[in-house]
């Protein structure tokens, strides 16, 4: 164990002490997906009022719905959601760097070659938010009755902010 | 609006109204990632204490490692974190179909060929968490110096259990 995850074990054992949630089903009861950033500064259970087994929740860098797709898929059409909210949000780490910077500094602290990798940054926010949704409304795995929406939220505000109506 | 995005646009004017967190850095203050399911009935924050703006969590179906490797690759490399705890569940849809399946599913429902697409379903959950660990101890992109470990979260107890220490 280290410091950190004797923290976090500790922190566990009091959650799990008043754990009376252990009866949920496994599919979403609310049918709904958040595909959002893995950013720190955002909790989205407590900033969108989600309860414990309402809906599937995909994070990764960037809130990327390319790189989310195989989870999309199985969470809608193994699982039965019917409603995506993809959430990017302001001050995002995939503004400030391209693929090469990145490549350039894996190789430097690694020397490995990353180049084979698609970091997916994006320059513009709102533009992301919209290309998103765009994709996936695209998809050929996502069929039109599920409902998708696009949305930016701010970190120094902790609001949501409508881009892409549902 | 949908009658969803009505509920969590006033579930999150709530949040906002009292949120003083609005100063948070960009780089993940406590250095660590979570790497998780999606699962509806998992609430990261909540079950480990994870404080807003303390960890990067990336969360996709079955919390792969394959999946996350470029959500990975940018928080260690680009945004300094340096401790990884791989979280996997107790009753994962990852443990109820195979690829086979969901194919045959995505063409059913849809008409479309996924065969291109390896949704990573796992047949065996701790074996999963040590192949998973395994992937990321042994990746180019994740230096020795980044600490791993790897765990199942009962959804059932709400309890997390150590399988690969740190």
């Amino acid at each position: 164990m280290t410091i950190l995850t004797d923290t976090l074990s500790t922190n566990n054992a009091s959650y799990a002490s008043s754990f009376t949630k252990g009866e949920l089903a496994l599919p979403p009861a609310k049918k709904y997906l958040v595909l959002t950033c893995m950013d720190a500064r955002i909790d989205p259970a407590a900033a969108l009022g989600i309860e414990l087994g309402d809906a599937h929740v995909i994070r990764n860098a960037g809130a990327s719905a390319v790189d989310g797709l195989r989870s999309v898929i199985i969470s809608e059409q193994l699982l039965g959601t019917n409603e995506i909210l993809l959430i990017k949000h302001t001050g995002c780490g995939m503004l400030t760097f391209t693929n090469e910077d990145a490549h350039a500094i894996v190789q430097k602290n690694l020397g490995a070659n990353s180049s084979g990798i698609d970091f997916l940054p994006f320059p513009e926010l709102e533009q992301a938010v919209k290309d998103d949704v765009a994709f996936l409304k695209k998809s050929e795995f996502v069929p039109d009755s599920v409902n998708i929406s696009g949305w930016v939220y701010q970190v120094e505000t902790g609001k949501i902010v409508n881009i892409v109506p549902a």
